[in-house]
């Protein structure tokens, strides 16, 4: 049973899942890991999985799904309350793990990467991620959604078939939390939105911006952590992505296969991380919220400084990885 | 030019240190890697490395050294200011990233585990950390220090002799900051210091505690972030590990060897970080802080989830990794 626990002096929840070490690796580059022999994300083998809580398709034959979001089958989070919790003391709080983690199966084929789909399927893909975000916001006890995507073993991927995942919690994680509150504080002071701000001073700058598109723009963040990380900002401040439209979301489609093509160009098949940002659906502070993505290339290491520490140490300025992806996209 | 830059959002401070990406690797399980001819840090081959800093030896022979001390030619953080920096504007806060960034040779001959010092090492190890912490953090412009090693390639280390390294820099890492903040907050509250209240409720319960001795305790942390992690604290709460008596320093090299024995009984040749947390030599909250060291295995990786939000899945509990610990020194 998957638990929160609040480190005793950070405050800060962990999710404690230990049923997740059973999960299975079907990658062939890592050491003791066995080979599925059987791909449970592939069409026709939809009973190697739970039943999908989403299915796109584009005819009026479910089997012909084109997107399929099903239950992670090693979930850090369970979906029901626990009859009984693990008692709570001074130091040592903890609670039920509750929310929703679930698996978007890409496509049907067996394709290894985000950058193999199409233009249409992509958009697909968003569109899926937004319904999906939008019916587990309403669910009350849900204080937080994240999508992440994790593409390449070196950036958590487990399974090589093309997905993402979301997570849904009870609690505001710690990095959530933090630009929650920027963003209330820089709107109490000035009056205006943090968010829109600092992409006006990028835009003004333009020596960090990669590309963009009339409701997006994408970039090298000035204190980017890691080498080459990229951010999605729509140019329109908007709190949150499940709210967004149609139209909207197919610049937004565009733009991340553009993200993923620079980041091809530049560092062939690097591993990444995506994390879609969006406003907390219960949080007072969410209309000085942003939504974005972050693209997060997985090129080094995360050393001994950085975990002891909480700060990185980056050694690929921004504005050499935006003018590489720029040029890339030449 | 190293240069810390402020996250416009957070607030965070990222080292941007484009120089690192030039530094030699000698590990031959890494894509893309020279190895070395020779190895800079061992007896013998001191004209490869900058001269040193300090130097323990046991005789009268300085060449005879036993721990050497040296500038990193690849360091984040650089010992003189730049005479011009970069512009600062709004959003975009900079400053040259000024500080030190060391080398600890642990031992003259190629080694490549710290397990396989002999406790002796290991004692004048943690004398020269000490020795050094308290050299560099004499220097006026230093506001946080901070001891870590990266064992093995999945933790960051990038030659396989074996070392540890000391940065010292002009600002506050987010996560000391936190831990500053948390100890003067519950001193203002109860009168008491939060580390001995939180080790003290450790060694009633008993179940995350893997060893002890007269001076410290080794325990598997209640809201651990990585599996396996382990924290090594002082009983009676200091807040800098620079002051440390050399009767103490060999009680804190005899629990760490047992912590590596620990580590390597259980999750054979695992990668692993540590980082030893001392109270910033400037600041007015250090009294109440109580200097730790972390041990963290890494033998999982850090994913989009992680990355994303500041939040941590852990798969094994403290609980588990404790008891497989205790069993291990048996």
């Amino acid at each position: 049973m998957a638990e929160l626990r609040k480190d005793p002096i950070l405050g800060d929840w962990v999710i404690v899942a230990p049923d997740r070490a059973a999960r299975p690796f079907d990658h062939d580059d890592m050491d003791d890991v066995a080979l599925l022999d059987l791909c449970p994300f592939c069409r026709g083998n939809e009973a190697a999985t739970p039943d999908a809580v989403l299915t796109v398709s584009e005819s009026e034959t479910p089997d012909d799904w084109t997107v399929r979001i099903i239950p992670n089958r090693y979930p850090a989070v369970a979906t029901s309350d626990p009859a009984s919790e693990s008692p709570t003391a001074e130091f040592f709080e903890r609670t039920a793990a509750c929310g929703y983690h679930e698996v978007i199966v890409e496509s049907p084929s067996h394709h290894h990467a985000m950058r193999e789909l199409s233009l249409d399927q992509v958009f697909r893909v968003v569109r899926a991620w937004r319904d999906r975000l939008a019916e587990v916001s309403s669910d009350e006890s849900v204080n937080h959604t994240m999508i992440f995507k994790n593409e390449g073993v070196a950036a958590g991927a487990s399974l090589e078939h093309v997905h993402s995942q979301l997570l849904a919690t009870s609690f505001i994680p710690a990095r959530i939390e933090a630009e929650l509150a920027a963003g209330q504080q820089h709107f109490q002071r000035t009056g205006r939105l943090l968010w829109r701000d600092m992409l006006e001073s990028e835009l003004a700058g333009k020596e960090r911006i990669v590309t963009s598109n009339d409701q997006f723009v994408l970039l090298c963040p000035f204190a980017s952590r890691f080498p080459g990380e990229m951010c999605l900002f729509p140019r329109e401040p908007s709190p949150s992505f499940e709210t967004a439209s149609d139209s909207i979301l197919e610049q937004f489609a565009a733009i991340l296969v553009d993200s993923l093509k620079c980041l091809d160009e530049v560092f062939s098949n690097a591993p990444f991380n995506l994390a879609l940002h969006t406003a907390p659906p219960r949080d007072q502070r969410r209309d000085t919220f942003h939504w974005h993505l972050t693209i997060t290339p997985r090129l080094t290491g995360i050393a001994g400084f950085e975990i002891g520490s909480g700060s990185w140490i980056n050694i690929v300025t921004p504005e050499d990885a935006a003018a590489r992806y720029l040029a890339a996209l030449d």
